[in-house]
């Protein structure tokens, strides 16, 4: 059975992390059970034997992956006779893109939602999260996101080319997920499940597919605790 | 011998499309050879069989093919046994991304070319660019790229994900470039094409992928009159 690291708030159902989304959707692709355990920015020691502090983490026996592309390659080369996550070498090379993409929304997303997190994370990470994000943004949690309706229409714009190819394909992936969706579908599920701030307007093609996404696996990424 | 009408200025030299840069470097890694027909913003009439009045227009023989992304597809689809420029089925989905980000980009470099192009266009064309233009941007030309230095840097900044992604590997396509690549440089070849303006620092990662492109296919586009 595998074991993945993923990170939870307070409540431990609660599961928001962009980057351990991508991988709980790879794993549900690949048709793989796993046991997710509920992690804190606190506990650094558990993740000891993947040389990081951060998940998510996957443990396969003795194996620990750590760092969501690493896993989704690994993941791909282990399984290789089930459903693809990339589908060729050229594949691959060009998810690189859609991953980076996923990322840089996350840092976009959390100029919206870094209030949000903070009063839903265990009281043990609190203190944590509140210092490293204030250093790495210089200003106050509540300052950051202070203008954020304001900024809303600039964010909403800026998915110019994941809209304009969701209006000629279902999935970034083509007629079904792949990889490159669940990399992105990330950023938007972590938004969901920790804050009730409507990032996406219900007409719009992304909204529209993060639905589809929302809808795969048995409503997988729907089921956990989250907002609409 | 397939043909292919391409955007040209005042000096007929001057190919500066940036969607038929698409297609020309497309060409190269299939290995064909090209006819290139300087076409004019004027030449409307000359497109007729295509249905449009934009170029690229490919031509072989009865079949007129209009539109970068579906002369792609075509090439792809008629030479299936010479270099591919997807890859694979799910690979020519994941393109759609970087084909539309091309767009895109376009788009954003616009804002610092128009008064450049203009000076460049053919005398039948200018008229007609001018005004499209300044209706499309709701100014003059000269005020769209007014304040173009301001703006670099944030311009710069946007190119997040593609410099993220040529960290680890030399093309968006992987090892060696695929369509996704030439979908993406057409920007970049159209902006060196037609303008000193610098768009990129030398040392960007995504100038050192530039560079390649520049170099690829025996130096295809830095043997085409542009600027540095």
């Amino acid at each position: 059975m595998l074991r993945m690291y993923d990170l939870a708030g307070a409540d431990p159902a609660l599961r928001f992390s962009p980057y351990c989304w991508r991988i709980r959707m790879a794993l549900a692709h690949k048709g793989l059970d796993v046991e997710t355990i509920p992690w804190r920015f606190s506990d650094r020691d558990l993740l000891g034997p993947s040389g990081g502090a951060r998940v998510p983490v996957l443990v396969s026996g003795e194996e620990w992956i750590a760092d969501s592309w690493r896993i989704a390659n690994w993941l791909e080369d282990r399984y290789p006779d089930r459903p693809a996550l990339f589908g060729s070498p050229e594949a691959r090379s060009l998810c690189r893109l859609h991953s980076v993409y996923g990322d840089v929304l996350v840092g976009q997303l959390a100029r919206f939602l870094l209030v949000d997190i903070a009063v839903r994370l265990d009281a043990r990470d609190v203190d944590y999260f509140r210092g490293s994000r204030e250093k790495r943004f210089g200003a106050t949690l509540e300052d950051v996101v202070a203008d954020r309706d304001a900024r809303l229409p600039a964010f909403r714009e800026g998915l110019v080319a994941m809209r304009s190819t969701l209006k000629s394909q279902p999935f970034l992936g083509g007629a079904g997920p792949m990889y490159a969706d669940y990399a992105v579908f990330g950023a938007f599920q972590w938004a969901r499940a920790i804050s009730p701030f409507r990032i996406l307007e219900r007409d719009d093609p992304v909204a529209q597919w993060r639905e589809r996404l929302l809808d795969a696996f048995d409503g997988l990424a729907r089921r956990s605790p989250g907002y609409d």
